[in-house]
């Protein structure tokens, strides 16, 4: 593993749980307070990561197969890593990304069924070991999610929704292997609850945030 | 290895050795000849690979990182493998497909520099471990295959000769690796050099086809 001078911070969960929107207004909030920062999301990110993505998530690309989905998801953040999260990294900044290997392992794996040491592997082909300080995993119950996530994104993106809403379980799955991983990981994790209000919720984020934040700084001076 | 009772024929070789021209000479001769046959490339040949093939090839996409481009191969690959590949042996065809796995070995692999033994890691996942019957490896002089690869491809899809172009060196060792992955699998690589007129080349290409065909019958029948 490499050491990068910024810091790497991810949001993850299912459908709906909000990522977007809190990582956006913190990304808003740390530029307001001049921290250096960028906000970057998965999958997509660069020229042909977008490409991908409109693949992956167009409901007209249908049923493809779970290993084709992770050798696409693995491809686009291969890209993402290379092109954007690395030199932002290097250059001091602080990167908040939606979604990143976690969401793999938990949808390819947990989700689909295949196998979690696979994807490690491919993980790690795709990231060079990058992996994130701080990894903030929104939660919320399936059914709400879906409903949610259905206003807010695009009809172009809504391959996995439209998948989940006829299979509700693949969702639960999927949401059980969020909390395996961040169970393994308890130091990288923070698990927020998102059934309170945008407000509660997303101080909650910047609380957590800012202490990870600052926490790296006092090490730096020390 | 599943066993499927049709019959796996791939093309392999660098730019410009005719592989496509022969594969559908091959397919009109022996579908005169009443054989239930295929003709399918890589990368593509299903709606999804399509569209990769499009990132892959246009000269637009540019330098993409070698591992982004090898994920990419493997996601066309597996929805070919099991779209129209696996479905078309099962049902008895001799699927005839210009490049495959050992491509990926020679342009990753011994092309750009990626470990050997993790790019077969990523063609078993992609195929289910499916191996061709027999492997026409036709050979060229790399400086002639360019030459001759810039008449013939269509422009959105010269990226690959636009690099060998200016940097020949890599077009020498992929046509090396080939020949070592050849040497590897005397069984299954028949190399033909294509520096002898279209027709020789053809002809030797048939009979090498209708004998392992033959052979095939009469092990099926004993």
């Amino acid at each position: 593993m490499r050491y990068f001078p910024g810091q790497f911070i991810t949001f993850e969960g299912i459908e709906g749980t909000g990522k977007s929107t809190h990582a956006r207004r913190l990304f808003a909030f740390l530029e307001e307070n001049g921290y250096p920062v960028l906000f970057t999301a998965e999958p997509g990110g660069t020229e042909v990561g977008n490409q991908i993505r409109s693949i992956l998530l167009h409901p007209q690309t249908g049923g493809i197969d779970a290993i084709t989905e992770l050798f696409l998801f693995e491809a686009s953040r291969r890209e993402h890593v290379l092109q954007v999260i690395q030199p932002a990294l290097q250059s001091g900044r602080i990167v908040l990304c939606v979604r990143f290997c976690d969401s793999t392992i938990a949808y390819q794996g947990y989700g689909r069924g295949l196998s979690i040491e696979m994807i490690q592997y491919l993980n790690r082909l795709a990231t060079n070991d990058l992996m994130p300080d701080l990894t903030l995993l929104l939660d919320i119950d399936p059914e709400e999610g879906l409903r949610r996530s259905f206003h807010h994104t695009s009809p172009q993106e809504l391959r996995f929704e439209e998948e989940f809403l006829k299979k509700k379980e693949i969702l639960c799955s999927i949401r059980n292997g969020f909390f395996k991983i961040a169970a393994e990981e308890p130091k990288r994790f923070k698990v927020v609850s998102t059934i309170e209000s945008k407000e509660v919720v997303f101080e909650k984020i910047k609380n957590c945030v800012l202490s990870v934040i600052q926490d790296k700084k006092r090490r730096n001076m020390s």
